[in-house]
């Protein structure tokens, strides 16, 4: 497409990333999701990112319309420079793209004994509550705390009830899905994953007012507002989509789509030792919370990513055949080696 | 109690603002639950609040067993100050009690133009997916955004579904609550909202695994970390609760509870007039976001709020018989004017 290696290299182990943890909705599946995007003008591949905005501890990037997979970690490496400089880095980003999970970029800061944090907008899909109009992404945000003998903790969570790939999942099973997932083009309450493509909506985390609908929009607007208003790149309905059953909207109030990214030092707050010491026993401990059922046990977040990376590491990353056949086309594509 | 006149003014206007703001559960009806405190020795009137540890963006505050909400906005007063310096601030807080509404806190930094963070850990009542164990509390997460004509934006939410004051209404009321809220004390799914004082448990927000309990429980553990494992407070079932039917428990790991709080200078990012004038459209768009019912149109968080305080403002702040007796009761004990 025309990256230079070292980005090409960098957006590849993004996508890698994903795969290894098992967050196979993320991972190589999106590479013709970014290729559609190049071929539609809307990823500049020879992008010239710069910090346009700055004090000691925070900055705004532009990321000229790069990927996201290459502008995000370039945001990130300042925020964790500022937090080595003074203790906490902040980086809005504005100008950007799709940048794959958030996990990849907050987990930066923990190879540095620091405190990751990573948020972005998305392709609008999900309501705010009492409205059938949809207005916000599935907007993640993720924390990711060092830990001492275990791994670190990895919270990466889209604020709707349920991201995107869970409804693909469906969908292709054709199986109902829980109420409070989706809603249809009039805003009824719906089981059926294919209403999201038929003008339908995603919901916010909580499903509805009475289960708390309106702290996940809360949650999703914080995103979209760190992202965005204080980036200056588009918000809520204007969010360039990444889906290719959303079209590209007239009169962006900003540019591309928008990050958000910080870092905070440990040692800024405490000895690490100290953290360390408390943050494996607060992770032993609810790791033995009393269980409702002994087949199950509290789950620490993170957990089930770390332990797929260790089997895909050793076994290989499982690819379904539709994403093979993808990836092969695109092999044909640009003359490379199929798979 | 014994607090200087400076301190008891503080811990006033923190009080009666949650009243101003129609937050009536964490108003002036929580003053007998302080005093409750006070008596058992968990309150010291006249701590000495200092930070033990910073950098120029960071710091840790030990508050001395102080009331939170005289140790709450000392710590938010050095996060503003080193906001101004370095961009942002974030300061992490052990060896506090409970502070009130996070909102007081983290509005504090929008009279700055500054974006403020107010996050507390809490009685642990709340238990992670898949336990039947109380884990953790309601832990809020507050976030308050300047706008421009309109009044701000603050996101002031319970990581539970529902918050503790809303049992208490249902429970009075004798009125079954939504599925999601509590469980029993076997973790069997719940619409009795008495159950909570009978063993059983708040649920994170989600409910339940089908509905993203775990993203509640994720966000929750958050606040417990940042406020707590940061700082070198008590975390999980370990922070001194202040409900009356809850134990303090032994062989504690840190000291009192924990808060985290922060602000952003907007014009760390950009510049304050570009920030405002997408504020503005932002909300303007999403209160025009299209309606499901015709009668209710979407809220903007801290709206209802706002608005609460315009009628307060003029009306008086309206306040319950039982809340009038507590009052008095105290007024009685401290030789002061009875309503």
């Amino acid at each position: 497409m025309g990256c230079n290696s070292k980005d090409a290299e960098l957006a590849a182990d993004v996508l890698l990333k994903a795969d290894l943890r098992g967050i196979d909705s993320h991972g190589v599946a999106r590479l013709i999701g970014y290729v559609r995007l190049w071929d539609k003008k809307r990823i500049n591949t020879k992008p010239e990112i710069k910090i346009i905005h700055e004090t000691p501890s925070t900055a705004t990037v532009d990321g000229d319309g790069g990927l996201g997979l290459v502008v995000a970690p370039f945001a990130m490496k300042i925020a964790i420079k500022k937090a080595e400089e003074c203790g906490s880095g902040w980086v809005a980003v504005k100008n950007s793209n799709h940048f794959g999970i958030a996990g990849y970029h907050a987990l930066m800061a923990v190879e540095k004994e620091m405190i990751g944090m990573a948020m972005t907008n998305a392709s609008p899909l999900v309501t705010p509550t009492f409205s059938k109009e949809r207005m916000l992404g599935t907007n993640p945000i993720c924390y990711t705390f060092p830990a001492g003998e275990y791994p670190p903790i990895v919270i990466d969570m889209a604020t709707s009830t349920a991201a995107n790939g869970k409804l693909e999942v469906a969908e292709r099973k054709n199986l109902a899905i829980p109420s409070g997932w989706v809603q249809d083009a009039k805003g009824n309450p719906s089981v059926n994953a294919a209403e999201l493509k038929a003008g339908g909506s995603l919901l916010p985390l909580g499903g509805d007012r009475d289960h708390g609908s309106h702290k996940g929009f809360a949650l999703s607007s914080a995103v979209d507002i760190f992202s965005a208003v204080l980036s200056g790149a588009n918000y809520g309905p204007w969010v360039p989509p990444f889906v290719p059953y959303l079209d590209l909207v007239n009169d962006l109030p900003g540019e591309g789509i928008g990050h958000f990214v910080g870092a905070w030092r440990i040692d800024g707050f405490r000895p690490i030792a100290d953290y360390k010491k408390n943050i494996d026993q607060w992770i032993h401990r609810f790791k033995h919370a009393s269980k409702i059922d002994d087949s199950q046990g509290v789950v620490i977040p993170g957990e089930p990513e770390y332990k797929a990376e260790l089997i895909n590491r050793v076994k290989g990353i499982p690819l379904v055949k539709s994403v093979q056949n993808d990836l092969d086309e695109l092999a044909q594509r640009f003359n490379l080696e199929t798979l």
